[in-house]
């Protein structure tokens, strides 16, 4: 089995989710990394990926520069993670899709609605995949539940859930520090905060484990350190495509909590509870019976959960490793066998849609909305 | 110290509050039980009443009768439980304040805001005590927390995010059980369902900790069990009159959950947790500081929490004791020291007026409504 | 039903387990506290009695003048709790069974073996109850597990681990505070600190559950504050008369544990824990199945635990109406029903048995020695 | 920075421990896997070597083949791994560690004393690093507990008490399954069962964290499974060159229990709680004080920690990263940068020293015996 090559743009040095994705590309031995423009200043960018073992003529300035090298050698890499800051998502991975590469683009995958729709087009049309990285969606236990819902072992899904809130931007005398005031600036972070940050991931996550798409919404944002434009925190009910009500809410003002990512899905005949800091473990409750604890790594396991748990049941594994799953389902994709768990430039289009729809809705005193990308309506 | 007497109407045998009135009222020593109607079958309720050692002349058939009966006897109660079917306590509760009995009305303390204006105004004018049972408001550590905001241990308060969610009528099978199906039939249960029953100590508790009231709400409630009328999930957000931000979800089809009542509560430098599944810790996290765990009973509680604390640290207290603790402030108000943690008509009003607001709001597609009884705005 | 007629000596003003055990004698009902003699200063004593509500002539100043002022009543009290110092139980417990009285006497029962042979000779003979606190024994969720072992849901048991183990004496600073200093002075505490205190919970807790009786033992005792003379930390293995294998571990400087009692217990097939500070949940696993959360209060308990339930499923019940718990069963138990979860006179023996062997071995090195009294070899 | 070379030997496809090495070694990027001998069949190995992408000239068929072939290379190997099973641990180690190569051993690193003590003199005359895989001590949560321990923040310890037991041999249908049956025969597993499994990784750990070394110790051994030759259940207790008392209760019955491997420790000042199954929390209680959770990745963490947090607060690391902060150890040390978190040869004696004496006291009937290799008494 000869390693696949892969490169990487941004995700330098000191970056936040730059080590995840090498631990997580690197860990399973399937990808080896010949290519990079990690840094917005060529030269450090240039320097780092020496540093980290890229030859001198594949550490690029810029992802141009990345392109352009790239595109026409015969050992060209086979897939590209695009882990820049989320305005420049939209232009990168258009320029590498349509140059034929597989990318892995980091969340959210575009700024519009436009732009994910362009996305989603060219991706529709080309053989190159385009994934995007919800990566909390290829924990072993998170790929149970969905397999249990699909299964049908908690009926059809009434309600389902979510909150992803943390407390790391509630310090109000460190809200004017560049590194947390960008996200509530609209210049620079876009129509959304906290929401297009850590929200999208749950709102992909109900899709993902229930099966069906979130179709209208309505919106509750606040902005509880006043200085910021953008929403600290949100509230977002909607209704899905079979009929699921969903409950969404997030927050970086939820001081205490870290990084409380917690999923519930109640069935007519079963409910289920995942939390991403507990993450090998899946609460089910039966109707009218008692809580048990699924175990990862459990004998039993519908296949998906199985094949992605790595080592023995109570090893906890932790989020690299979920990052390592999306790698392993993208190594597999390129060779040809279908990981249906994947999430595609589809599911980057719909969150984003329901970004934009839950700002208008939240502007709109939480009027219900469409939440669909209008080429899905 | 003479005791107090006490008298109960409704908490008959097999009836699901009736027992923890009575643990609570007589855990302390503080009030002896002498007079009851406490069966809405009357032969039913007076043997009851004498199975459990009160004279004769004082189990009564029903609650006109034991008025009757008490308001003219020199040794009448002091004191009388009121813990009916929700449609009654209005009339119950109105008739003994205006006889001058003190009364502790269950919630919700009426059905409409008409006659929740009416109890606060007669309250008002009585020297009578009107105290409503928001139980979980005397916890320790709920009073902890409490008084930890008010000395602006965590600063101005930001957001409260509370939910009050269970699965017990998440089967559909179950649905037509009459002691399931009257809850969610406006016939017998009024307005609203899963918000009036269980929303509503969560919304109570919001306001009992910031200390401020609910101005604004806008709701969003779902049937997720389609025969019912009424809802059996809501999802309710509001603005409280210091400009915090409050998120409660309510449901009882949370298959899974138990009695799943928990607040957080966010403030400028910290943030609080409490459930009710685990009463005897607050989770206190100081802004950019470490999580800490305050126990029930610890050295240097604030003097609320310290009193309502009965056995050594680490001994858990459960539900009953709650209730204790609303008795014992009860005979301490009767002895007429002030206890300002004890809910009242007030109290039982504001959150009355939530409930329709949250009910109009609804039905308006989550138009944002006042959520203020008339007389207070 | 009139009301039982109840007396305690101790537990006065200021104690630490008084408050326990007059919540736990009230809750119900069924008691009527009229006599006391409760500290060891007859003014205070006599002065607190009549504050709690008791009449002037039944406010004793000891208990010798009590068991002369209740002997001959006819109305005398038809329970006596004795919760003195350790030193005074044998006496006080004696002269009361002696005269006919039932009695709830304080562990450990006794501070010999030879007095506890003798109280369980004189129970023996006698029609008076004597029944020691042993109190988490009466957890709904303890006598859950009990009758799950005896109904062999987990098979023969192989394996019982239990720990009961705080941190309040782990200041070296606080060590030679007189409160705390006597328990660790043989002169005042007896031949035994920590595991006289605590560990004889877990010892009981163990007879208890697996239904089998503690035959031989090897004990490590440790002073890991060097000025104390008695242990504050002791392991104990043991075998059980079934064959079972145990293990308990205590401890007073356990710093960061508050009142960390728990308890597994490991059969054929299945395995089981419990913990007092979550004590309305049993943990249960089959072998080879999934971990289950049993609930206090769910459908389908073992009727003793059913019964012990008081208030609706997860709603908590604590510490004191585990004491609830035991005077319910004495109120039964003195109008005749047998309850067998009431620990007896025997179980006070055969624990303060264990003790004196725990000692031994310790002196000894850990020799395995005898654990049983030597009337029951 | 170019990749140190590494080879591998056992751990072929469908080991239990294999897996975790191979990501643990490749997560960061610092090792490229050049060599094998991964099975004890040498075509079944040579085949999965060459799938996992070596070269067919370095997929060995045993590793006195691969010894042969690495030795004068020059790329030779930079490290190799033994994970194979125990019995031949001791000559692959020697053989490798005299022909100068760096060594990761699986535990335990010997059968023997006498087989430790020549490792160990052999590590102490060469160059070579010789490592042994006590992973759990590479959490980021057990090196901050160690610093902790180091700097005084708990005082001198007086207590450590560890478990590390599970459940999944407490099938007696399934003990004669070959994969269980060996574990428990001495032929195979030699002088003890699940001490030398699991319960050598908390001997380890204790004075890991603690800084000293285990003296004397008791043992306490059952075979629950009566066909057991082995033990399936050991208490121990000890005490450590610098007065610490110990206690390690380890099982492989415990039915419920995954792989509950828990240590606490408990100084003058202040207790340390860390459980394998949560190893991102470490929880800390100042005496006195409330107990604090500290978050690996949180700021202040002292140095080794925060070097070996990977990703941000709050993201779960779990097991195999473990394994990989073992290998960047190894990595920084083969470049001469000191690691002292390291696990070292003498780390791997000391164990297996106090596993034979744990036999030896456990067959005397819990005689305390000195714990200590003789070289080092
Ligand atoms: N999937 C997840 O769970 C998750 C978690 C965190 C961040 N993210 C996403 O990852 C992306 C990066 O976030 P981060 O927190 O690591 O940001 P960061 O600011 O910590 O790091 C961004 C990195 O990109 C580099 N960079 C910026 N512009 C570049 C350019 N034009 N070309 C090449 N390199 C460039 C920077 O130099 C830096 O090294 C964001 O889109 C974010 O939403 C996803
Ligand atoms: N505070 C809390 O946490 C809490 C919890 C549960 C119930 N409640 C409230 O307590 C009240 C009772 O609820 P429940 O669940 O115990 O109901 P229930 O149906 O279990 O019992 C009601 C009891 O009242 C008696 N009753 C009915 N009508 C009566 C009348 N006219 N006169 C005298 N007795 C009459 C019935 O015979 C029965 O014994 C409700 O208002 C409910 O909202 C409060
Ligand atoms: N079952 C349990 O879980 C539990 C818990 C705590 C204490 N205890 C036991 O309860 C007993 C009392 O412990 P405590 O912690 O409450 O002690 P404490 O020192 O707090 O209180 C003892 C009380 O007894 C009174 N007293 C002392 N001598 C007396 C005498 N001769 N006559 C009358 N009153 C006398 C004292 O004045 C004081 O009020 C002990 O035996 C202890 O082991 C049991
Ligand atoms: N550090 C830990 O936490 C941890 C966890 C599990 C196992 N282990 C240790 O790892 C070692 C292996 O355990 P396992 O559970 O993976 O065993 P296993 O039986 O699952 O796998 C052993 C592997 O070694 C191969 N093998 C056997 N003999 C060989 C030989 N002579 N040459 C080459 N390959 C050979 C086998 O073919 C098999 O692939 C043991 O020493 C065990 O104690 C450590």
């Amino acid at each position: 089995m000869a390693k696949l090559k892969w490169g990487m743009i941004g995700g330098g040095e000191g970056s936040q989710i730059g080590p995840a994705h090498r631990l997580g590309a690197l860990a399973d031995g399937r990808f080896e990394f010949v290519a990079g423009a990690l840094d917005h200043r060529p030269d450090v960018g240039r320097e780092y990926a020496q540093r980290l073992g890229l030859a001198a003529d594949r550490a690029y300035g810029d992802w141009q520069e990345m392109l352009a090298g790239e595109k026409d050698r015969s050992d060209r890499i086979n897939l590209v993670t695009v882990a820049t800051p989320n305005s420049t998502h939209f232009e990168i991975t258009k320029a590498f899709l349509e140059a034929g590469f597989n990318v892995l683009c980091e969340k959210p995958m575009t700024m519009t609605v436009e732009e994910g729709e362009e996305i989603q087009k060219i991706a529709a049309k080309s053989d190159a995949i385009c994934a995007v990285n919800y990566c909390y969606s290829a924990y072993p236990m998170v790929r149970q539940a969905r397999d249990m819902v699909r299964l049908g072992e908690i009926g059809k899904v009434r309600l389902v859930v979510t909150n992803f809130s943390h407390g790391h931007h509630g310090d109000a005398t460190d809200a004017d520090n560049p590194r947390v005031r960008w996200r509530y600036d609209p210049a620079m972070a876009g129509v959304s905060g906290q929401f297009a940050d850590c929200g999208i991931h749950a709102l992909h996550m109900a899709s993902f484990i229930v099966g069906d798409e979130v179709e209208t919404l309505s919106a509750d944002f606040a902005s509880t350190i006043p200085s910021r434009e953008l929403e600290d925190d949100a509230m977002v009910n909607f209704r899905m495509s079979g009929g699921t009500v969903g409950r969404l809410w997030t927050s970086s003002v939820a001081i205490g909590r870290q990084h409380g990512f917690e999923i519930q899905i109640f069935g007519e005949t079963g409910g289920l509870r995942w939390a991403s800091e507990q993450p090998n473990q899946l609460i089910y409750t039966p109707v009218g019976g008692r809580t048990q604890i699924i175990e990862k790594g459990e004998g039993g396991l519908h296949p998906d959960a199985q094949r992605l748990s790595r080592v023995a049941i109570a090893h906890p594994e932790g989020f690299p490793l979920a990052v390592a799953n999306i790698y392993c389902d993208l190594a597999d994709a390129i060779a040809g066998e279908t990981r249906d768990g994947l999430p595609t430039a589809e599911a980057g289009l719909r969150s984003m849609a329901a970004v934009h729809a839950a700002v208008r809705s939240a502007k709109e005193n939480g009027a219900w909305v469409d939440a669909r990308p209008p080429m899905f309506r």
